[in-house]
C-alpha cells in the first residue's frame, strides 16, 4: 500500500503521523464547544459532528458523532467503522468535490483539547510479553523458574481498574501506598519510591459479546488500538500481590493515548506470530496473522532537562495478540462490553534496549539507567514527563499513534488533608 | 429499636424480611411496564417512580425513581437517602393520612419481575475472612504457610468482572475453561469439574471519590449491601493464579440479591471488629464499629429434590469491614465511582459447618459433603439451585437480604456452536 494524497497538503508531508491511511479517532474540544468526535487528518481534525450535521456523513445509526465518545461507532458495528474510513477518504483525498465543505469542519490540531476519545467499560491488562515475563520472573524468582508453568498455554491478564484510565496529558501523582521492604519488621504507609511506567498497547473492544468467542471473531470485535502506560508503584506491588494478584500497585493511573489507531489502518502491517515453543489449544490458535509490526519508543524528560529515548522496540515481539487475549476473556462466558480496554502487557524486546518498564531496565534498581543529559534512573523521578510513541512504517508513508504523554507530580504531602 | 408498625398488615408479620425498619431498594417490573425503583413493604413493591409521579414523594435531584437503576439515587447522596427512609417511614406508618394514595403506589412482589437493582460501575472482591484465607491457604501450601504474610496488615483484594454480575433468578451455565490436573502432562479445555459458589456480601458505593479518603469517609460512600455468589471455577483458578489472580475462574457469573438493604436499616446491628493479631496502620483503624451482626445461610437444592442447609455462618466472623476495604481500595489514588460493588471475599466461620464455599466444605473435594436426600457434594452439580440468606434480628423484626438464587445449567456441548 502507497501513500493515499489527500487534497490537505500537511498530511501529505514525510513523517506525517496522521495521513489519509490513518484515520485515527479522538475526542477534543476547541473554542468552548463541547467534546465530540473527531479524526486527525495532517495537522488538522474533522469534526466528525460538524461534517455529519453538514450532511457530507451520514451513517447508519445517524447522529453518531456529536457525544464526546467513540462508543456509539463502534455499537455501530463493523460495516460503519468500514464505511466511515471510505466516505472520509473520498471527502479527504485528491480533488475531492466536497473540499470547500470539508474545510469548513477542519479544526487545528494546534489549539484543541483532548479528551478520554471513549467511555471505558472494563480495563484488563495482560502479560504477553515473554521477555517481560522471564525479566520479572527472573527478578522475583531466579531464570530457572522465570517462566510461570501456565505462560506458553494461556494468556495471563487480571482485571485492571477502568476508572483510573486517563487520557495523554494528565499528569499522574506519585502514590501512597502500603509497602514492606524484605529486612522491614511491619509495612509501612508512604509515598511509593518505586514508581514505574509500562509501555503497552490497548485494544479496544468495539462489539459485544455473550458466550466464547474464536481468535476470529475477537479479531473482527477490536476497533482499534492506543498507546497504553500502565503506571505501577512496584514497592505497593511486590508486598500487595500474593495471592490474588495486582491491586493498589496498579491503581493509580494508566494513560492512553489521545487517538485511537483503526484496525483497518494497520491490516497492511499486520505479522505472523512468534514461534509457538508450546502447541495451543484450539480455542487459542490463530486463522492468520494476528500480530502488527508497530515500532514503539519511550522516551523520558526530566523536570527542565532534555528527553532521552530509553527504549525502543516493536509489538511484533509479543507471544500473544490481542485477539487471542479476548478470545481467551470469553473463553468461560464472561461478557465482553463496548469500550472494553484490553492491555498487552508491558511490552519488551530481546535487547535490554527494548524493555517496556524501568524495573527491567534499571533490572530492579541494581542498575540505574544513564540519561543522556546525565542523570540517571531507576525509576521515574518527580517531574519526569513520559512519552510513549508509536509508528507503523509503510513504503512512502507512517501510520502514528499520537501523543501518549504524562508528567509525574510530587506525592502529596498528606493525602487525607481536606 | 424496636419494630416499626405499618397500616400494611405484611410488613408487621413475626419473620417478615421486609418490615418498615428494612425498605430495601430494588428494580421490579410488572404487568409490561418498564423497570423501575422500587422498595420492598411486606410482601409489597412501592413503585417509587408511581408516587413520585403522584407527588408523594419529592426529594432533591427529582425525577430520581423512573430509571431502571438506584444510581441516581445514590448519586443524590447521604442527605437524600436519609430524606426517603423518614419520607417513606411517614408515608407507610400507621395512621399515614396518604393512605389511600399510597396504596395505589403499591405492587405485590408475588408476579413481579426483579432487574439489577444498579448499574455495576466496577466490581472488586476481597478476601477477608481469616477462616476462609485460613482454610484456602492451608490446602495449598499447608497450615504453616497458610495466611500470606500481607494478610494481616491489609485486606487483600482484586478487580473482578463487573460485566459479569446478575440479579438473583438468572441461570448460571457452567463453563468451559483451560484446565491441567497436577499429573497432566498438558492443560485441555473443557468444563469446569470443580464449579463452586462463594457466599459474600457486596457492599455498593453510593458516592465517588477521587483520592485516598478515611475509614470514616469511606463507610460515609456506602449506600448498602447486597447478598452475593461469586461462582468460582476452582480448576479454572488453580491453573490460571499465578501470577497475577483469578481471571477465567471467576468470569463466569456472580449472583447478587435482588434487595439492596440500605445502610441505615443496618445501624442497629453494627457490631466492632474481632480483635486484631496485628496492629493496623492508621489508615485502615476503624473510628467505631463498621461491623454488622448479619445471619448469613447457604441453601442447595437438587434437581427435583429437597433442600440442605449447607452453611450457617456471620458476617461479623470477618476481618476487614466493607469500610476499610474501600478506605485500602482508594489509598493509591484510584477513584471511586457511584456504582462499584465491592465483595467481602468468602464469609467462613471458625466452624466447618460454617464456611462459605464448597471447596471448604468439602475440603477441595477430599470429603464430600452430605445432602439431607442422602446425595453428596463436593462441588456443585448440574440442576442444582443455590440460595443464600442473610437476616439481623431485631427485638420483635428482622432485616431481610431477600432472595439471591441461582440455578446450574449443564455446561454446552460445543460452546462455540453457533
Amino acid at each position: 500500500m502507497a501513500l493515499m494524497h489527500s487534497w490537505l497538503e500537511s498530511a501529505n508531508a514525510p513523517g506525517c503521523p496522521f495521513p489519509l491511511n490513518n484515520l485515527p479517532c479522538g475526542v477534543f474540544s476547541h473554542g468552548g464547544a463541547a467534546p465530540r468526535c473527531g479524526v486527525a487528518i495532517g495537522d488538522h481534525i474533522v469534526d466528525m459532528a460538524a461534517l455529519e450535521a453538514a450532511g457530507l456523513i451520514v451513517l447508519d445509526g445517524a447522529p453518531l458523532f456529536g457525544a464526546p465518545s467513540w462508543n456509539a461507532v463502534m455499537a455501530a458495528g463493523p460495516a460503519v467503522w468500514r464505511a466511515m474510513r471510505g466516505r472520509l477518504a473520498d471527502l479527504l483525498g485528491e480533488g475531492a468535490e466536497a473540499r470547500a465543505a470539508v474545510e469548513a469542519c477542519l479544526v487545528p490540531q494546534d489549539g484543541a483539547v483532548m479528551h478520554m476519545p471513549f467511555r471505558v467499560a472494563g480495563f484488563t491488562d495482560f502479560y504477553a510479553s515473554r521477555q517481560h515475563a522471564f525479566n520479572v520472573g527472573t527478578m522475583f524468582r531466579g531464570p530457572e523458574n522465570a517462566l510461570p508453568p501456565n505462560w506458553l498455554h494461556l494468556p495471563i491478564g487480571y482485571n485492571g481498574r477502568a476508572s483510573s484510565v486517563a487520557v495523554s496529558g494528565r499528569d499522574v501523582r506519585r502514590p501512597w501506598g502500603q509497602v514492606k521492604g524484605p529486612d522491614d519488621a511491619a509495612p509501612r504507609f508512604g509515598p511509593s519510591a518505586r514508581f514505574d511506567i509500562e509501555l503497552e498497547l490497548g485494544a479496544i473492544v468495539g462489539q459485544p459479546s455473550d458466550g466464547p468467542v474464536t481468535v476470529a471473531e475477537a479479531d473482527a470485535m477490536i476497533f482499534g488500538y492506543v498507546l497504553l502506560n500502565d503506571w505501577s508503584a512496584r514497592d505497593i506491588q511486590a508486598w500487595e500481590y500474593q495471592p490474588l494478584g495486582p491491586f493498589q500497585g496498579k491503581a493509580t493511573a494508566t494513560t492512553i493515548g489521545a487517538w485511537i489507531v483503526m484496525k483497518d489502518a494497520l491490516e497492511p502491517f499486520r505479522v505472523a506470530a512468534p514461534a509457538r515453543e508450546k502447541p495451543l489449544l484450539p480455542y487459542l490458535t490463530e486463522p492468520g496473522p494476528m500480530f502488527y509490526d508497530i515500532a514503539l519508543d519511550v522516551a523520558l524528560t526530566p523536570d527542565g532537562g532534555t528527553e532521552t529515548v530509553i527504549s525502543r522496540t516493536n509489538y511484533r515481539s509479543m507471544y500473544y495478540s490481542a485477539a487471542q487475549q479476548l478470545a481467551h476473556h470469553t473463553s468461560a462466558g464472561c461478557r465482553m462490553e463496548v469500550g472494553d480496554l484490553l492491555g498487552t502487557g508491558t511490552i519488551s524486546g530481546a535487547e535490554p534496549g527494548s524493555y517496556g518498564s524501568l524495573l527491567e531496565m534499571s533490572w530492579g534498581g541494581k542498575e540505574p539507567l544513564k540519561l543522556g543529559d546525565g542523570g540517571t534512573r531507576s525509576f521515574v523521578a518527580d517531574g519526569d514527563t513520559l512519552d510513549l510513541r508509536g509508528r507503523c512504517i509503510g513504503e512512502g508513508y507512517e501510520i502514528g499513534f499520537g501523543e501518549c504523554r504524562a508528567r509525574v507530580l510530587p506525592a502529596l504531602a498528606d493525602p487525607y488533608a481536606r
